[in-house]
């Protein structure tokens, strides 16, 4: 067994987890080595995680029991001691290890936004800029943040109040939040630390208004760390989670900062306030839509395939209840109910890891178009990105949820390591685009797809089927005829198609008959958002399929992996059953076939459950559960924690304060 | 206005909820009552309410920045204080104010558990008994809790392991927790308080296995509070909520108590270990009921309530975006996508508030047959307690869950008062029954009413529709058919119908077959669940139509809601729409005017939201919101709550220990 299998505790793992794992149907090492992207990158994976989790500075065995100032104060030091690790291993700072950092201190380190602000600096500023500022902020002699978002705008840009105006008289910008709701507010890193920050300002000369540019401002004095003149800075105090990060609150009250502060690779104010622009802004534009395909690799997917590996390794090892009366308690796996609330989620796993993969791939593309200033293809890739982005964090967010209800009440103890990861994947679903917006985005490039399509235009690869015409209802007539990915993948096109059409159309009607543009679209804005996630689920399901016949080579994995596709596309068509029947593409005697279809694949995917969540390679530090380290000794491991709590070592001194009068204020013998 | 809608802050309310409170459609204060069940409780519930948010020991204000410690602390002060205050008000100490309190309070207060013990002495104990011991609960000079759930088993009573064994030379009963996994865990008050516990163990005497009883065991000093020999404990460690609850562990090896400390009013054990069974056991099963019944009414709709209340304010309140192109930025509440968030939840609300009151209803009627003893709608009770009780804890915790999320960035601040709310009502799903397990009991329930509906036998009322045969298809032909509830009740009672008579069919054909009942249960445990789900759905609609017909005297209140019950039905159909479409009730075509006609009343609903969260009646206190308060001058909230954050008041020591070094590295000046 290899180094990182072998229970931190040197334990036995539980026969109920080794059972699962005596026959296997497939090389679970091969498949690690397919999710990583090869041999080489498991190892290079392995090493970083294996230095990482052997650093006692880094330990995690403590963090269920800290405040969040003590959380503030941990990501702080593992980032300076994650710098002096770099340099110690000889690894590379913008190289993949820095990732495999990331994953391996699951995410309690600080300045991440810091690095945010190197980038603006980096990608927006002159030469001249960079050459001054960006070894200030490399070698952290500034602290820096980016201050976006205000207390009354998020998503709507334009709308920002902050302003920036330029006086010619001291060739100075006036930095001002004119009003209550202009207060920069959420910036990482502001809080407590930053010294500088990029602030997003609406840029006025001259009586003119030229909408938002970057600008950097000092907050804080680097001798006593305290706020400048004019300037209120603070922390904006405790959220759902992320604990360790310092999101703050800036208010700024006429800041003067010299003209060469405004970042200025693509567009500047001349000494006599005129205004030039250089180039193309399309990139600030990609810059986004980069964060956005981030968040799908990064923590998003782990939130998912933490949490599936949690409560299928803790399911199989969990005994409850009766299911043949008079046998020993059956495993919780082994309940109809409980694969059908993680199963469907582990298929979702690899939906989303292949679906990634695939992202990943189009946004390279279209970075090398750009580079040869071409633009086509940036807004398939934008609406591929705002859809997917949305799809996969409600979708892993609400899962890692599923998955933490379906441990119980033991799911419900941090220590189960759930809770931590559900508070904090749920908030991507808010920030970098709020989900419904992002798919009325999304909905948007597609009405134009599908305009575009009806009359003749050729479509980019993920939407040319919306220039399809409806082709007829399904032919499938068992139940076995729904393992045909064909049939399925064909149901889920029929589904978009008839969503966006109908959609388009009836936002069509309504303009016809004089309606205005924005009332139809608003009045079916439900339907929009849902014809965007069909889309999106759409495209998952092509990826898995098309990943499968990608796997030719391993056999017995692509034997899996087409399970585990079937079980994926099936759950959506139960699941969403309303869509599939509506228009007519399946009968109600197919839908029976497709339960049966579906329920039969929960019983095999079962054996492969736990087996399957092994290849995702946690570590039990990374996983930081009770509930699920490799050994499954998930009874001991929440004593032992429990016993861990420094409250529990101390003299309670409610006890004195408040118990002991009562208890004591009789002297009668019990 | 009324004192309790005065802003705290005495400032002026924003203008945008001005606005939506300015030609109401009917008459909040009268909806209040009606929620309430009268004049004369709205007036208790306001004093007692106002008594608690006007004592200074009671303040919240603080709450979201202490630690775990601070808030068990306050909670337990808390509990005195009330005790205190009980006594100076001359409220009745088993009366209503006592909910009333709790509700003021958000649950900040302690020994909850203790209070569960008592009633088991009481309930369980006999005379003497209560003579002993009942007195010392009742004024704190012992400290109690009940000990049941086991770290290896929660749901399955029967699997317990913790053991009192019989030893009549000493007429003892030894405790004994043999294993791991049978230490004693979750006990609220367990942790950092308790001085005994009623442990529920197996007895055993003269080698015979006799099931689950009750007995008290000392479990901590009175002098010091140390735990007494043989037995361990402490607290579980940190939760995803329930800070100033001190969940607590328990093992005890071999420890002696005396004979007399069986509780022992339904079974005794004789001196030469004989035992001997008294009267019925089923006040045991019908408490488990009331605490079901109890969840519904008490905190699980709250969390709804507030939430609806929170983030429809707070709708009204910010602008984001646009609709009509140069227009002034729209309330988000005017867009169809909120309006589809937050307002079927809104009709939920009321839904929820009308079936707990019937609930509570059929649970009293039940309550006086058993009295006479006569247990024959007890079945039905426990069905449709179990059913209600996973449902409405999945539709309210999730619901709150959208409320958040509908806030967007500000939704994920503790200071929203949502995220607090969430991570409480959610434990609902699992504990007191875990909500798969309670779906298949209720399950159970109707499969044997059904196969006695087929033969003739007559029904409960809950039931009654399994035994009449199903009816032709869905007559309706313009949306606004869809707006009479005789047509959408009859759609869902033929989706639930059909649910119920698939799953029974199946398990029948399968039995028939050969298989085993067991495995043919679990094969079909998926749509099981979904039948107990149609079914309680079924009822929750029938239950408004039937309060909407009681109302005809507030012909205004009628009329708002009838538009909610409405909205509630139809958006079952909407987002369910395969149950209803899959059998043929329903066409594609009829599901396409009931979307019409949702997405009608969404824009009808609307403009009654926010008169209809304040008929919920909660203080800015009990909220507990920057979002929600009466006013809506949330901005203003947000800033001056994080300018409270102790953390802002004081120099941040990790500025000294880390971020100084660096940033003086070097004397450059910039």
């Amino acid at each position: 067994m290899a180094w990182w299998k072998v229970s931190s505790a040197g334990r036995d793992v539980n026969p109920d987890l080794a059972s699962e794992r005596a026959a296997p149907s497939f090389h679970t090492e091969t498949l690690t080595n397919i999710l990583d992207g090869g041999v080489e990158e498991t190892r290079i994976r392995r090493s970083v995680v294996s230095v990482i989790n052997n650093d006692p500075v880094f330990s995690r065995e403590y963090l269920y029991f800290k405040t969040r100032s003590e959380r503030y104060e941990g990501a702080i030091r593992n980032i300076f001691h994650v710098k002096r690790k770099i340099k110690e291993m000889g690894w590379d700072e913008d190289g993949r290890e820095v990732e495999y950092i990331y994953r391996a201190l699951g995410g309690e380190i600080g300045l991440n936004i810091h690095n945010v602000f190197t980038k603006c600096i980096r990608d927006l500023g002159t030469d001249d800029q960079i050459a001054k500022w960006l070894p200030l902020a490399n070698n952290y002699k500034i602290l820096g943040t980016y201050a976006q978002t205000e207390l009354g705008h998020g998503t709507y840009l334009r709308g920002l109040e902050t302003t920036a105006t330029f006086d010619p008289a001291t060739q100075e910008f006036i930095i001002d939040t004119p009003q209550i709701t202009a207060t920069k507010w959420w910036p990482g890193d502001l809080g407590k630390t930053s010294t500088h920050a990029v602030v997003l300002a609406q840029l006025h000369s001259k009586g003119k208004k030229y909408g938002m540019h970057p600008f950097i401002v000092q907050v804080r004095s680097l001798e006593d760390h305290s706020a400048l003149p004019g300037i209120t800075v603070g922390d904006i105090g405790p959220k759902m989670s992320f604990e360790n990060v310092d999101n703050g609150f800036l208010m700024m009250r006429n800041i003067r900062i010299p003209k060469e502060n405004m970042l200025s690779r693509y567009s500047e104010v001349l000494p006599d306030g005129s205004y030039v622009k250089r180039g193309s802004d399309k990139m600030n534009y990609f810059t986004m839509v980069y964060v956005r395909v981030s968040i799908l690799r990064g923590e998003v997917l782990e939130a998912l395939l933490k949490a599936c590996t949690i409560s299928i390794r803790y399911s199989a090892v969990r005994r409850q209840s009766e299911l043949k009366p008079g046998d020993k308690e059956p495993k919780i796996l082994d309940y109809q109910t409980q694969q059908q609330k993680l199963l469907p989620l582990l298929a979702t796993c690899f939906a989303m890891v292949f679906t990634a993969k695939y992202v990943d791939k189009v946004y390279n593309d279209v970075y090398n178009d750009i580079r040869v200033e071409n633009f086509n293809s940036l807004p398939q890739l934008h609406a591929l990105a705002a859809g997917m982005k949305a799809f996969a964090t409600e979708i892993c967010s609400s899962g890692v949820e599923v998955c933490r209800k379906a441990c119980g009440g033991h799911g419900y103890s941090l220590f189960s390591g759930i809770p931590t990861l559900y508070t904090k994947v749920v908030a991507a679903c808010t920030y970098e685009g709020e989900n419904t917006v992002l798919h009325l985005q999304a909905a948007r490039f597609l009405l134009k797809c599908f305009a575009g399509g009806q009359s003749g235009i050729s479509l980019p690869p993920t939407t040319a089927y919306l220039s399809s015409p409806l082709s007829s209802v399904c032919q499938a007539a068992t139940p076995l005829d729904f393992l045909n990915p064909e049939v399925y993948l064909k149901a889920y096109e029929q589904r978009a198609y008839r969503l966006v059409s109908s959609a388009a159309n009836k936002i069509r009607n309504l303009v016809e008959s004089g309606i205005e543009q924005y009332v139809a679209w608003n009045s079916n804005a439900v339907e929009l958002v849902k014809a965007s996630i069909a889309h999106v689920h759409y495209i998952t399901v092509k990826i898995f399929i098309s990943t499968i016949s990608s796997l030719s080579d391993q056999p017995e994995i692509q034997t899996v992996m087409k399970r585990l596709c079937d079980l994926y596309a099936l759950h959506g068509i139960f699941t969403s059953a309303g869509d599939f029947l509506q228009h007519g593409h399946l009968s109600g005697k197919q839908l029976d076939m497709v339960t049966a279809a579906y329920l039969g694949l929960l019983a095999e995917v079962r054996k492969d459950a736990v087996l399957l969540v092994d290849a995702f390679d946690y570590t039990d530090q990374e996983l930081l559960s009770a509930l699920g380290t490799y050994d499954g000794n998930v009874y001991h491991n929440l004593l032992e924690w429990a016993q861990k709590n420094p409250e529990n070592k101390q003299v309670n001194p409610v006890f004195e304060r408040y118990l002991k009068p009562y208890l004591q204020s009789n002297q009668s013998k019990l």
